[in-house]
């Protein structure tokens, strides 16, 4: 039995996993482990990507396979409706804080997008720009306008119109969407957000209020333009395992307004350049590989921020092999390099110290760069009125077909 | 120099007035004097109504002369700029809790008319909608139900709907409106809104997301409909004193923003039949005379429940005479009775014992029936089609003619 776990606070714990902060004592490494005792989630085994690739038909995401997702809630029942003939929709969002997206932004619009053409369903996308001028102090303004600059990333990893609606929160709260805001915040009180997101009384009520917003399009009636008379319908968000909180408290608070609880499938962090202490940070611009960065920057962010998990030598390297717990470039391949059999020959021979640092790394920067030139590709053909297209508040009438 | 007083908690003060609780220790009169120390609000002295006849040409309205409207925040800066020739907005509304008024529900409606009417300016009217369903536990749409069933009362005071914008909050909350909202929120801590309406850990959030959804509508741009352009355009709150400390935080809050503060002009409570002690109860019904009354109710509410001041027995009354302090059918008939010198009369033989309690009752029915009538009939005549008229979101090109 799953249970919610929220009884111990933030503080009591080893490790701090919330929207905000990512950190753990000792080495800083996160353990996925505890991190699914301590939330209470359920570990994503082998027998959910067997059984997607079966109801699916096609080959399961290298994100599943890999298991970059590696947790869940309920997925099982998204699975079991899915197989009964139901329709299920997918919710996933982005906090616009920055120009440019890194790699670790991508990962989840890349397994959403897979998501949403492996089980043909609807995808909702939210934009908090609300959240982001609240915690980096940006303008209204500026957190819209980079909201819409997002959506081009966004736009650009290849979801389907017919089935997507991207909205910023400036632009949507209202209607239907705040009365779920307000049903959601009557049955949070302020001692149960200190203990989920750890506020404390010198935050401003804003992030206070916040978690209500990112709580509702969870439920089908936040989009009466999409889902009207669908209230029973099921909600899987794919997410970084760090927003798991807010929807924590999003599952307590389902039942008591009737809805369903939404189901979740839930990723590692992308791990920083200089090592797995976390996910990475957009504010320090060396520690990530941005989807604006050229072909030299990411040769050279590579070669010189990558932390190998090599020998120190030559000899020792052949002697002792590469430590792959910590080594990044085979951490980033084991993200992004497609082929099973090329990355298990990497393991063994870099592992046994028969391949060295630098060709790993060649390996990497070379499929770095190609991921990277196509987004770029991909994101200069999106047009301010694709932006508008996806954004438009319209009916869509084909998205389960 | 007005100081803004938010250092004392509530629970360090003597007396409780807030949006939710008006209470006083000792007698359980409210001491409006200290509340005006309290708070730091000015006291709204004769020579405003003077000042308000001159500018206005008319009659200053009863509750004026009468010292309803007793303190106020920057109402001389507002009557400045009107000299000046700059226009103005007001601002009121009200939190749909009931399905009837009560006479206490229409003083400010009443007063914000005549100040729509002398001033020639336009008029936002707030229904909180989203309060009352989080505060009395109502469904969305029940407390939807009862703002439009409110708004019916509130158009039968008579407003000119070229210049009245009435709007419930599960509707306009929103876009620009939300956008300020949001701004509000950044500005304010969890232990300021501790501080000024005494909120506890136990409280939900929703209760803590709230202030800033009243303090809004202060700021022109939260109306781009109405106002586009004119973001230093003053604004105006007629309202009861329970209600200062949202616009304490909203007037702490504005600079910062870079909007003007609001300005306010701040009304007594309406006292219950049963005495003055605080505000009339919309949960009691005996304690209130409610425009849906029948003559028969009016008269019989007023004969059974209005303290009175007079003496226990026709001898002692003759002797002592009634205390006017304490005389509910007095104090209504300071509301309501429109003839200065008839009331100065009864003050006088009332008090001096020449008059009994049952003649001044008898009066106070009359102007009580008539008052009721009057509105009962100009409500009947309030349709659907008016109410979506008043609650257009649309532009007002004559509002300020």
């Amino acid at each position: 039995m799953e249970k919610e776990n929220e009884t111990k606070t933030e503080q009591e714990q080893d490790q701090v996993v919330n929207p905000w902060e990512v950190s753990a004592k000792g080495t800083g490494k996160i353990d996925y482990d505890k991190l699914i005792d301590q939330f209470g989630c359920q570990r994503l085994d082998q027998s959910f990507v067997d059984r997607v690739f079966r109801l699916t038909s096609r080959s399961p995401h290298i994100f599943l396979r890999r298991n970059v997702f590696f947790a869940h809630r309920d997925f099982n029942e998204i699975l079991d409706a899915y197989e009964r003939g139901e329709k299920f929709y997918l919710y996933t969002g982005r906090g616009p804080s920055s120009e440019a997206l890194h790699l670790g932004h991508l990962v989840p619009f890349m397994f959403t997008k897979y998501l949403q053409e492996a089980f043909k369903v609807p995808l909702v996308i939210q934009l908090t720009d609300d959240e982001k001028c609240m915690w980096k102090n940006l303008t209204v303004e500026e957190s819209k306008r980079l909201a819409r600059e997002n959506a081009k990333d966004i736009i650009a990893c290849g979801f389907d119109i017919s089935r997507t609606f991207i909205f910023s929160d400036f632009d949507y709260v209202g209607g239907a969407f705040y009365e779920n805001m307000v049903k959601v915040a009557k049955c949070v009180t302020y001692n149960k957000v200190v203990g989920i997101f750890g506020f404390t009384g010198e935050d401003h009520i804003g992030k206070i209020s916040f978690p209500p917003v990112q709580a509702v399009p969870s439920f089908p009636s936040s989009f009466p333009h999409l889902f009207s008379g669908k209230d029973k319908l099921r909600c899987l968000i794919p997410c970084a395992i760090d927003q798991d909180p807010y929807f924590r408290m999003t599952r307590d608070v389902a039942p008591r307004l009737g809805y369903n609880k939404p189901a979740l499938i839930e990723s590692l962090f992308f791990p920083a350049l200089q090592g797995e202490t976390g996910k990475m940070s957009a504010s320090d611009a060396n520690s990530a590989i941005y989807v604006t960065d050229s072909q030299k920057d990411i040769k050279n962010k590579v070669n010189r921020y990558a932390f190998s998990g090599g020998q120190d030598s030559v000899e020792n390297h052949r002697k002792y092999g590469a430590n792959l717990e910590v080594d990044i470039p085979f951490k980033y391949l084991s993200f992004f390099l497609e082929d099973d059999e090329e990355l298990e020959h990497i393991r063994k021979e870099y592992g046994s110290g028969r391949m060295l640092t630098g060709e790993v790394k060649k390996r990497l920067i070379d499929i770095l760069s190609e991921l990277v030139e196509r987004h770029r590709a991909a994101r200069a053909a999106v047009t301010d009125e694709m932006v508008d297209a996806f954004m438009a508040v319209r009916p869509l009438p084909n998205m389960f077909n």
